[in-house]
């Protein structure tokens, strides 16, 4: 990596007072009062704190990639996506995979693989969100949603993942971001790639 | 794409009254009581609404691709990222890449291509993000940060950008999606990855 040669090395910068700003639905917001270690000014940066986040490429013995179509209300639009959702607390990013791809689809897995992990906006959220491969997925499990979850289980070929992010058919930055995990551990040849090749 | 026998068509929900939560420095908050169209039942949907963003994967005609090091307060860490920004009031997302492009890195660029759309987080967030190549890069213009941005400008070959994600030393989902951009324009051929061939 080459650096500029007038830039210094960027220092986090330090906090003077953290002021609580509300609990909501989906994260806790806190607005801390900071200071430059560089200038020494003084500003105000805002935060949201949600649970971590999980994601799931779910592929059955067929080579279909388990989708599923869900009412989006930040976007105001029905969006096609993969399973996800949020970690509870205290529980194992995997046993939530696990947990919220039955919950969502039904759909079982006894073999999954991490195969990512993004942090959502650095800027002004502090989750992660980890995306995990699931293999062998196969419809033996119970359906459980949320009170305000309607979902539909789209199955599609796995070949025509990128397909539809191509076509903008899924718009989701971090199924997008999910995606880009597979295709580099199939770079890398993964042990799962192996796995996956027949259908690619 | 199959869809499972049992599932209805997925359909928006319905607005029944709006209330805004508040302004802060980077979006609106807003909470909604919105009608299921299946079940009727009411629920309370939580949405920001930020500007527009857009980030930029900027190329040099040395093949070196232009990143920036720069303090996050989400994840409380200093993190390397592209260029990226706010998408001004009425501005375009191709002005605005270049002009954040120029403005935190100093590089200025006569050829943009818009290479994918995301939706940074559709559950929540009502905004969307433009990402930009930017070709044959050149140091000529005028770098001029926010008050809160201090950044280091860093040059890494583009042949290394993949491995910098694989290593997790660039963690952020919209550079990781960026990153896809990259790659399937690559994959179809688009006339503008000619250009990007002899670094890969």
């Amino acid at each position: 990596m080459t650096d500029d040669a007038d830039t210094q090395p960027i220092r986090p910068w330090v906090l003077i007072r953290e002021t609580q700003r509300g609990t909501f639905s989906l994260f806790q917001m806190s607005e801390s009062l900071m200071r430059s270690p560089v200038s020494a000014t003084e500003h105000s940066f805002l935060r949201l704190d949600p649970p971590e986040w999980i994601n799931v490429v779910a592929v059955t013995d067929e080579g279909s990639t388990i989708l599923v179509e869900q009412y989006r209300h930040g976007v105001n639009k029905v969006c096609l996506e993969i399973p996800g959702g949020v970690v509870d607390p205290a529980e194992d990013p995997a046993v939530a995979a696990r947990r919220e791809l039955e919950e969502e689809t039904g759909y079982i897995s006894d073999s999954l693989h991490l195969i990512g992990v993004v942090t959502p906006n650095p800027a002004f959220q502090s989750n992660r969100c980890f995306t995990f491969l699931a293999l062998g997925c196969r419809p033996e499990g119970t359906v459980h949603l949320d009170p305000a979850e309607e979902l539909a289980v789209r199955l599609v070929p796995l070949s025509h993942l990128t397909q539809l992010i191509d076509n903008q058919t899924i718009q989701h930055s971090l199924v997008v971001a999910a995606h880009d995990h597979l295709q580099r551990g199939i770079r890398r040849g993964e042990p799962w790639a192996a796995t996956l090749a027949p259908w690619l």
